[in-house]
Order: structure tokens, then C-alpha cells, then sequence
């Protein structure tokens, strides 16, 4: 069986940690931090982020990713790999539509079960009343360092 | 002797050897790419990258990051620390005005210097010729998942 490009870029998403996530803050600069997240598979295929329990400075309404996401729902996003040998770099570079889920939204369940499949730590966590992000009509785009085709 | 939070955040930057930047596109989404830089210290610390000569689809002027740039020199990026222990995440989050440099410039042949001594990869490179961003007007912040300041 041959996975096309596109399962190949959705595969390594999957299987990543971490990811970098930006918006764009109320000044027009992008703003970029790391993010945990899951991806929801099927014919529309969806990055889920719960803002978690890590520490924060300020409630999760007032974080800046949540603003700038009211704002300006348009993000982008990068997994990718770093290594020494720059022949094995790699990147799967996206762009999505966001918005924010709430408890009681319907897919908030399904999110949170997939982000603690992924994530052992959350397993611990009250997240059941926390907001997530999810990205949806994504974009990818891949490269890698020995440039071949992902 | 005593480190300042800045001079804790900057020497964090300066140690990583990859970090994620972040441009807007000509459709108003953020654009996320990992990049090799150098921090070049000073009353004005500023961030270098070289196009270098990684595989790239295009030539170095097409490349996306330089359009964005070109149209919006208002950047953000982030350094940061995964680790499965979540009380060791760190990250230091920045932005700032971004340039393009050509060769000839006259901080180029020092940029690149910087650039040689930090990644030996580069030193077999021919990059004399190369465009770089230098980023400039630096504003950092920064968190780590023990909740302690930086």
C-alpha cells in the first residue's frame, strides 16, 4: 500500500509532541508559542489544543491566543523535526481556521478523549470544563531537508 | 553574580539550535517556518538568518518568508523546551521588525561570521553571496511549565 503525500503530512502531524501555533495579535504581529494538540481524523481533518493546566499568567479568555483568535481566526502552523544532520530536517507547515469550543460543545468530548489517547499527562487534568482551539479547513505543505517529496 | 530575567531570556535564545518564525501572508495568515539564526549581541541584540543553501523550490527572492517580509516586517517567532515532563517546558516568545539583508551590507560579512561559529554546518556553505533577515526592535517574554520566572 502507497500513502500519498497528504496521509504522509497527516501521519507526521499526528505523531508529533509538539507543534508551533501563531496568530496574529491586535497590533498585526504574528505570535508564536508551542502547542500540544490532537489530530482528528476523517474527510475533514481538525487540530484540537485545550488550553490546559499549565501554568498561567492570566484566565484562559484573556490569553492572547484566545483573543487573537476572535479576532482574527486565520493561524498557521508548524511540526516539524530538527537534527544535526540537515539532511534529515523535515516540516509539515499548515494554516487553518480557528475557533474556540467550548464545554458542552459537541465535539468537545471526542477532542478532549483524542488529546488523552495522545497525552498521558492530561489523563490527570480537569479539562472537562476547560476551552479548546480547534483548526479546521487546513492547508499543508511539507519539506525536508534532503529534498525529496514527503 | 546576578542574571537578569532579559539576560536569562537572551541567553536561552542564543544557546537553541533551531526556532520557529513566524511572517503574515499576502492573504493575512501567519506563516510558520523552523529557522537556524544567530543572536548577535549589543545595546540593540538582533536576530540573523541566512537563506542558505538547504533544498528550496524556488530562488531565494520568491521565497515566501522574504515576500512577507517585504510586504510586512512584523515578525514573531519562539525559542522554546519540549519535554514529556511538562513542569520542564520552557519557552521565550518574541517579536520584532524584520529586514532583509544583501550581501555588500555592511553587517552581512559579521552576521555570517556569527552564523559560522554557531552552526559548523554553514562553514562549507558558500553564503558570501546570500540574503539574510536581520531582526531587530526585539520584544521578549517568557514561560516556564514550573511556573517560576525565566
Amino acid at each position: 500500500m502507497v500513502m500519498s503525500r497528504q496521509d504522509a503530512e497527516l501521519a507526521f502531524v499526528r505523531e508529533a509532541r509538539v507543534g508551533r501555533l501563531a496568530t496574529i495579535d491586535s497590533q498585526g504581529f504574528p505570535s508564536v508559542v508551542p502547542f500540544c494538540f490532537a489530530l482528528l481524523p476523517g474527510p475533514e481533518p481538525t487540530i484540537v489544543s485545550v488550553l490546559d493546566e499549565k501554568p498561567k499568567r492570566v484566565a484562559d479568555g484573556e490569553l492572547a491566543r484566545v483573543r487573537n483568535i476572535r479576532m482574527h481566526p486565520s493561524v498557521g502552523f508548524v511540526i516539524d523535526r530538527y537534527d544535526e544532520d540537515w539532511s534529515r530536517l523535515a516540516f509539515v507547515q499548515g494554516r487553518g481556521i480557528a475557533r474556540m469550543i467550548e464545554a458542552g460543545d459537541p465535539m468537545h468530548s471526542g477532542a478532549l478523549a483524542a488529546l488523552r489517547d495522545k497525552y498521558p499527562q492530561y489523563r490527570t487534568m480537569m479539562l472537562e470544563n476547560r476551552g479548546m482551539i480547534a483548526i479546521a479547513a487546513l492547508r499543508l505543505r511539507s519539506w525536508r531537508g534532503d529534498g525529496q517529496p514527503f
